[in-house]
């Protein structure tokens, strides 16, 4: 089977225009078949607050209601537009897609327990899902030489765009194309890896490992569901996942997680 | 050679929610390969005031600015892929794209004379311009039943998405896959065609009877570009160009410009 790179960035490189620009030239430079994910930053956040729409939480947590679905949808539209151009001009024959393009990621509306979260979608799992259409014509994309560019967003079937977090949207299209292709899953972001008391990056995370850096609070807070992403897309049949920085992904600085 | 039908709609339709889904439903229902192109309609200009971002104008014409230009992405490409999500909801296996993605439409920024208009395109002609990769795929996506979603954005190639005129945009792709099929243009708008006295409609109009009509004063303003752009598509190998009422895309009540 061919090698699929499936890269993800979140805020740290797509707020900064300089950052997002030396990402994404590195980004044309890696060969062979490779997807790119992207999340929205902070941009979402401020152009919510420019048009004054007060955030509506629930327990602490924000509510997606439908006019921050429509600036989160023209945010990450309007950035994936914009990096599909950026890649152009790099010569990297980008496509810009969301998950209700081709039906590739359809989604649930997430409930749980009596709080509705507003129009944020989880994808759905499972092989009875309808979407073998669009992963056909995503891998004809791919083996035509060209890059898909993905935003967070997905869709419930019912005509409705649900925002998604951008690891799930990463891990997801992995899991999907790993039939098809042998998957390396990419998270990049503002460090060199999983770090050894804010210092030394781990260069391999087994299962147990984890598990016993987690125990000793040496792997905490904002890294935790991001290896718990990395191992699920190992589970639904991803072959290895780094983490990187996102400045420096042509080297071989990086936590290999498998 | 099987027919394809492209089809254009605007701000008429776009700044109403329930007019646009109304004709997403039957655009679903159109039989055959399909496209459709959009512009933004008013909510360009409504973000940008409510941001507070002045137009600047030279000789009464708007500048597209850096700041214009994001918003208009923005606009443009939220619009997109919730066009792309209404469609799917109708299940119609729609994909959005811009004239970036794939290289599809190259173009050039507009200068003329001294008055440099910002970031706004026109689409490169000439079969000099590599784009056969590009229309290839999308030749192969409509030939899988997918139904590709325009919006009406150009890219200048070196990173730069342009702000392009929606119906240009139509033409434009029209003509470049007139090669592949048998095309019928339809510029949908809030009339049910070209009217004569402002009432009948025109059922049939040829290229002298439309320099004889607008001699007369009786075809004028916002409809002279129209169809001088009608023309200018058939000059390219599109087969007819339809002028039809966007509420009613499924009648037979249209002008047919030939």
């Amino acid at each position: 089977m061919d090698k699929l790179s499936v890269y993800k960035i979140g805020g740290n490189v797509i707020d900064s225009k300089l950052d997002l620009h030396l990402f994404l030239e590195a980004f044309a430079q890696v060969q062979g078949p490779k997807i790119l994910v992207h999340g929205g930053g902070k941009k979402a956040s401020e152009l919510l607050i420019k048009l004054g729409i007060e955030p509506t939480m629930v327990e602490g947590r924000r509510i997606t209601d439908a006019l921050t679905l429509e600036v989160v949808t023209m945010v990450f539209g309007g950035l994936n537009k914009q990096i599909t151009a950026s890649l152009q001009g790099l010569k990297c024959n980008a496509i810009g897609l969301s998950g209700a393009d081709l039906n590739i990621i359809p989604a649930e509306k997430r409930i749980q327990g009596k709080t509705d979260f507003g129009w944020v979608g989880d994808p759905i799992s499972g092989k009875h899902i309808e979407t073998h259409t669009g992963i056909a014509n995503l891998v004809h994309l791919l083996e035509s030489d060209i890059t898909p560019v993905f935003c967070a967003l997905t869709h419930d079937r019912k005509g409705n765009l649900l925002n998604t977090n951008a690891d799930t949207v990463a891990s997801t299209i992995a899991g999907k194309l790993s039939v098809f292709f042998d998957i390396e899953l990419i998270y990049c972001f503002e460090k060199d890896g999983v770090l050894m008391d804010n210092k030394m990056v781990i260069p391999k995370l087994s299962r147990v490992e984890f598990e016993l850096l987690k125990e000793k609070g040496i792997i905490h807070s904002g890294m935790l569901p991001k290896i718990a992403n990395a191992f699920e897309a190992i589970d639904s049949g991803v072959k290895q996942v780094k983490i990187k920085n996102s400045q420096n992904i042509l080297n071989n600085i990086e936590t290999v997680i498998a």
